[in-house]
């Protein structure tokens, strides 16, 4: 084990960049040199780190060099570009792009659920979309207390799915709109729908099946983290006036009877990353808030299906830039250079 | 036909009650005496009405004398009072309380679906819960297309469902956080749980099989209104911090292969009271806001359930405080008194 990496960071100004180097310090990752690397708009800026200024470098493919592990998350086109690379000059990448989650010789995961697919000669490993990862976190445990068959969910994603602009233009039409300007002001872009006090189906391109990209994303995703190509999954994902975490109210059919509350709840509790959130008698259970900055992801609601024996609902909740992004990106890096003894 | 009805109000100064001073003049419907009714807490203002000021009146048992149509939205515990003497003074009487609705002599109405149970004799006829009556509107005339076996439905609820006063917190809250103070110093009473940039599982009390009131209402008013005791139906229902409409995420599954998705927009098209909003090129389906003041239920992103070839998906969004409460009365109304030639 080394005592110290080269970490390169693409995308270190974004959302999601901020929480790879908040988590660094917090989880005590080793860095050595770090590399912050950015296209010409960041480059030159100055971004501090554990008392130190790190300058952003421009992003080329000659950045990588002597590079133990690079965390990307700058959008799948610049995955694409930088990410052959990257991979290249012998650096472990973890990517947080789509570009090549359904590759099937790139796995795809989710350390709780499939670290296991992350041995000593990987290269490149995907990190899923944050949707998928906060859902098979729940789900999975679940499958040691019977075969699931199929997986019904509606999503309430925050703002910070579209990354760190989108948080501010909710904050900024939100605060016109209090403040008593009419919806006709408001500066829509790159929405097309008003976001201050409303919330509408996810802001991407519908396919010919009726199924937006995030849909599609979380559908083909799941059924890779869960090594399940035919479980059966309908997805509705919508954008909610949330700052900061996803929630997702899911319905898991079991292929017989459903197992009792009580097996759920156990089972979810030993749990590695699972918060239970389930006080019935003070009406208590996941939210976005409450899941904010965590690291676990919450699970509450925890109740029959009213409509089918076979199935259960709950509601979880999990801090989309955390444990939906960065912190799954870092934990992967933890695997791939045994720098926790736990799992995870 | 009268040519002129004395209406009786009670709850006038809520927000519902504000809704029914506004469509009896969008309506036309021909109000002679207006007697709007409350408790000592607001008996006594005056409020406006088509150039007349009315002065709230002291609810009492006497109220109702010579009252052709009373209309109720003061809350479960002021009906359960009132309600047999307004029937008892001979008053049509349409609640918009949960009070009555399951009584098994009591018609819970949507006009569109089920009007044909307003008859001459009837003297009490119940509105249903909001989310009940928006979703009963967009499934109903499905049936056309196909016996339905189970709806499995998520929620996003906005606060007008608690009243003005929850709509007003929401504001108050938002403003208060947009403006830089933290969620710690919020006054969160009446409710639990933070609501700005927040969601939460429905604020009623739990029952011992893990659902909440508002649940349990959807579930049985559901089955009453489309006449399907047996209807299976899986319903989670979330408050988001949305201000006015509710909107639900739907699968509706039918017994057979699922009608084709023109079949569906045809059907829904042709439907009173529906406005299909299903516009994939442009992303452009039911949001809350599309749907605030609106008369029409809102149903789009119609497609087949990926996840079960028996069924389809749809979102749906619909004025909480018009057809979700104030309108749906109004119609009802309407109906009794043979107000309109169509038949809502």
């Amino acid at each position: 084990m080394k005592t110290s990496l080269t970490v390169a960071v693409v995308g270190a100004t974004g959302a999601v960049g901020q929480e790879f180097l908040s988590l660094f310090t917090a989880r005590q990752v080793p860095v050595g040199e770090l590399r912050l690397l950015a296209s010409s708009r960041s480059a030159g800026k100055r971004v501090a780190f554990e008392g130190r200024e790190v300058e952003i470098g421009l992003l080329s493919a000659e950045s990588f060099r002597g590079v133990d592990v690079a965390f990307f998350s700058a959008g799948a086109t610049r995955s694409r570009e930088f990410v052959p690379a990257a991979v290249e000059a012998g650096a472990v990448v973890i990517d947080n792009s789509s570009a090549f989650r359904m590759e099937p010789d790139v796995p795809l995961v989710v350390p709780e659920v499939n670290g296991r697919l992350v041995c000593a000669e990987t290269r490149l490993i995907a990190v899923p979309n944050c949707t998928a990862i906060i859902l098979t976190m729940a789900v999975a445990p679940l499958r040691s207390l019977g075969h699931i068959e199929r997986l019904i969910v509606s999503t309430y994603q925050s703002a910070s799915g579209g990354g760190a602009a989108m948080m501010e233009l909710l904050k900024d039409q939100t605060a016109a709109v209090v403040g008593g300007r009419g919806y006709a002001s408001l500066d829509l872009e790159p929405l097309t729908e008003p976001y201050a006090f409303n919330l509408f189906s996810h802001n991407t391109p519908i396919g010919n099946d009726g199924y937006n990209e995030e849909e599609q994303k979380v559908i083909a995703e799941t059924r890779k983290i869960l090594g399940q190509p035919n479980l059966r999954m309908s997805v509705t994902c919508v954008r909610v006036p949330v700052l900061r975490a996803h929630t997702e109210s899911v319905i898991v059919e079991f292929s017989g009877p459903a197992p009792s509350e009580d097996d759920i709840r156990y089972v979810l509790e030993k749990s590695d990353g699972i918060e239970l959130v389930d006080d019935r008698e003070n009406n208590s259970f996941p939210t976005p808030l409450k899941a904010t900055g965590k690291d676990d992801v919450l699970a509450g609601r925890i109740r029959h299906d009213a409509g089918n024996d076979h199935a259960i609902c709950m509601l979880i909740a999990g801090d989309q830039l955390r444990k939906g992004a960065a912190l799954n990106a870092v934990q992967i890096a933890e695997h791939a250079f045994g720098l926790r003894q736990k799992s995870v």
